[in-house]
């Protein structure tokens, strides 16, 4: 199947990479204490694919022959393992489906376009036949995005960008670089960084997720603070259309009108095929630090994230977890050993004789790039803040350790789904103003949620990405599902009760992981029905015939 | 007519205002090189508002009627001066034709809501009555977005927004406040300075153009280095459209699909009324210095705001004039009394002997703001790209004459009209890497368009607005026509040529004025075919009947 490689079938990363926590001593006390579940009870294992009843293929012969013709015998595929990889993204929702065998619509095929041209091919002759096209990056998508419709009778034809992976140009005046939509992360730091530059985009999703889907989903990094989201990032693209292309030349700034650029970002796939992009790149900056600090409680370190973000400093990253999430932090490192453990044992000694209440302390990350005396003012400006709402900085060893395990994360969701808890996370941005009653009010949802279900759950936040006038709050929540009950439905409940949450305390249904079809049904909510009239009334007019990714970003009862 | 203070109806600012050139000595001279002009010749005077022959209203009894109701006798006007004072915006095609009386469609009535609710009454009276309505602001756009279509038969609404002007709340904890669409840019500063905050917005139409005017053409600031575009700035708003209301909450950043924020900003009318939106505002800075240096070149300016904009300082404002701007700037200083006069001339000879070719002289000036630590750090930053470049510190005297003269500019228009010579702006952004190829391309575009009339022409320019990947070209030319032929026939060969050099060679065809009628040919050239499909589908979905500022935006051939 080309030589793209792709994720297991079953889970985040590639074969042979997993969590595990055999040399993190805190970590099965941990889970025990915020789940209740036993990772020392004998676990299950990923299903075999042997197991799965993978409907065939409804190609149909011209097509396939068509599409052949276009990309090479080579790149079209109809094989049942690569049409599952391609049926669903990573959430917890697809995670589930996908090992229960739940495969009520699959791709017919699997499509390898190599350029621009082969896919303005495969675009004509998909819509030539009503087929459905869905674009596929790295596949990480966690809010449905990939999925065809379980009703979908017309052939379905799954576009992987996966050759595409190059940078084709850098413009070293502009700071820009043309990139292709299916380079994933690492693909285009490492040619990016041999130059010099780096877009310094950084979603958790970093390693196996594409420009092409960023930009599709309107993506958010770790870094955005100083590198901006993706929005801000990609300043024009080529986006292949039925018979015709979308070009955007790359331009810093325009008042051409309502923002066709904004209209192709985060279109998840329903107003074409993203084929290359003009994104910023910057030099790779000469100072990179991540300093760790620790606040007395969430409302000091959320206090002290809103002043940094009208000071004059502006930092890489500004990143605080609540209590909840730096317990979980701690319990994931490995067994320290020797001096280290002394210094920490020390360190909370004192912490608790000035008075802290450990359980509530919150761990908090700052990153700081450029010129060293650009660095040490800010580390100065920082400091003063931090001190002034009761913190203490950490160091830097700390923060290199989040650095180094900062896209470790989504494994944990196989972990515990191995051993039958169900864990997924939901994020959403708000004004300053909000961003503590939006936490408070959607750690509330979640207990009662799991009360609801006489469950043992677990949730944590952290904020993240600040901008001048609100962040991003990121939850994590994990459980043990009553077994007596469906597994998708007690999600559903959790899931459900976060995001209404959500948009009930003035945020957004989601700050960077897009609309997919999990999210839709609060679009409304979100953006006005009249908001949603708009989108749709662009989306039925640039598709009249459903052919691209039917049933992502509107409501259902909104498809035309 | 209401209590809504208007603009001249024949040119720009209020009555009573306007340039002379009496105090400046060098002003005459100047011109007469630059255009062939004689100052001292005997200067027509704006024509006499009786010598207008100004269509009757075409409003029914019924609608009369109907918004006499909604918003009340005093607010429904169909002075025939009040309506001349809503058939344009202030571009120099706009003063041409209005000073000869080229009144083809005049709106009928123009009407002044109190509130959202009126607009939503009016809005919803005027599409039942199928007549087209154009929301009206400061009426200071030069985009030609104002004016009724010559041949439009149905009655025209002018929907002035003037008397919704208040500040409705600070959100002193998230930077944002919630602001009616009608103020003009004073009401909102002196209501928000009033608290401590400003918005920091300030185009050179800053006196005359409104909140909701900014939104619907992608406005930018001259400190849009430090506070943003108006795209960045406009976090949320309501709009009122038929029977409904699309209403954002203000959200930092959101995942939520093509942005419908996005479609809204730059929708010059055509999706309906802005009519309150939740803005970024700041803390007053605690410092503010505008600080003028000198450059031996273009070149040399334009690679020093280049390298500013990678720097570690981010100043408020970047700005450099090419020569002829900074000849046209000294020029129109008052007279240099003792000291300041001679301390200049013993710059210049000393700058003489350093070997800089006077003509060539670049004035610049950067913005600072911040605390005094931050501002001394930029300053140190700047001053060291100044001087690699070759350039040199004039000081703060200049920076402080810069600012306080920033939004006179405009007012030199009607005083050219009066004397029979046609002057005019036209502005692109561009990657840095493009853009000496659009100064040059345009300048030569410019001079060959003047050397085809047979006419003294003079053009000269300015970078402003720094972004990551490119800058603002601002282009201001004058010629006094060939008094043989048309003059818009003349004015529409030089700003053909300016606007097509600027799409040939990677700039777009506006950066903060618009598109309205006057660029909307080039919108295909722009944003691509496949571009101006999407928004036309979107426009068109909206607005089927076509009852909202028809006419803008998309070229002619694209109306429905």
């Amino acid at each position: 199947m080309s030589d793209v490689v792709h994720q297991k079938w079953w889970g985040w990363g590639v074969e042979g990479i997993a969590f595990h926590h055999e040399n993190k001593p805190d970590f099965a006390p941990f889970v025990r204490k915020a789940i209740g579940l036993d990772l020392y009870a004998p676990a299950g294992s990923p299903p075999s694919f042997e197991d799965l009843n993978v409907p065939e293929s409804n190609l149909s012969d011209d097509l396939e022959e068509k599409l052949r013709q276009l990309v090479g015998d080579h790149h079209v595929n109809t094989d049942d393992m690569n049409r599952v990889v391609h049926t669903y993204g990573k959430g917890l929702r697809d995670l589930v489906r996908v090992r229960a065998g739940d495969l009520p619509r699959v791709p017919d095929v699997v499509v390898y376009p190599a350029n621009e041209d082969q896919v303005q091919g495969v675009v004509d002759a998909a819509v030539a036949a009503d087929a459905v096209l869905i674009p596929f990056g790295g596949g990480s998508n966690i809010s449905g995005s990939l999925t065809p419709p379980a009703d979908e009778n017309r052939v379905v034809v799954s576009l992987d960008m996966g050759r595409m992976n190059r940078v084709l140009e850098i413009d070293t005046d502009a700071g820009l670089a043309l990139i292709q939509a299916g380079g994933l992360g690492p693909d285009l730091e490492e040619q990016l960084n041999a130059e010099g530059w780096t877009m310094g985009h950084q979603p958790d999703s970093f390693k196996h997720s594409t420009l092409g889907g960023w930009i599709a989903t309107r993506s958010s990094g770790m870094q955005s603070d100083k590198y901006g989201d993706i929005a801000d990032i990609a300043r024009g693209f080529t986006v292949v259309r039925p018979g015709q292309k979308v070009q955007l030349r790359p331009l810093p700034s325009t008042s051409t009108g309502p923002s066709v650029r904004e209209m192709i970002i985060g279109s998840e796939g329903r107003l074409g095929v993203i084929t290359t992009a003009w994104v910023h790149v910057h030099a790779l900056p000469e100072n990179r630090d991540v300093i760790a600090y620790l606040f007395p409680n969430w409302a000091a370190g959320l206090a002290a994230m809103r002043e940094v973000s009208t000071s004059d400093a502006h930092p890489s990253i500004t990143r605080v977890s609540d209590a909840p999430e730096t317990a979980f932090s701690m319990a994931t490192r490995k067994e320290s050993k020797g001096i280290s453990g002394k210094v920490e044992g020390g360190l909370f000694e004192l912490l608790r004789r000035r008075g802290w209440d450990l359980d509530k302390v919150c761990i908090s990350y700052i990153g700081y790039e450029g010129g060293a005396a650009r660095v040490r003012a800010e580390k100065s400006v920082v400091g003063k803040i931090v001190s002034s709402h009761g913190g203490i900085k950490l160091g830097k060893g700390p923060g290199e350790m989040y650095d180094q395990k900062k896209f470790d994360t989504p494994y944990i969701r196989d972990f515990l789904l191995d051993r039958g808890a169900l864990g997924d996370v939901s994020e959403t941005a708000a004004p300053w103003s909000r961003l503590g009653e939006v936490y408070t009010a959607t750690m509330r949802a979640a207990r009662e949620a799991y009360d609801e279900l006489g469950v043992h759950g677990f949730i944590m936040c952290h904020l993240s990405h600040s901008y001048h006038s609100g962040a991003c709050l990121y939850f994590t929540f994990a459980f043990p599902p009553d077994p007596g009950r469906d597994q998708l439905e007690q999600y559903d409940l959790v899931k459900s009760a976060i995001q209404q949450s959500f948009v009930d305390h003035g945020g957004t249904l989601s700050h960077h992981h897009g609309v997919g079809t999990d999210h839709a049904p609060w679009m409304e909510q979100d953006v006005s029905e009249a908001g949603v009239d708009l989108m749709t009334g662009l989306l039925q007019s640039a598709d009249p015939g459903r052919n691209f990714n039917p049933g992502t970003l509107i409501p259902p009862h909104r498809e035309w």
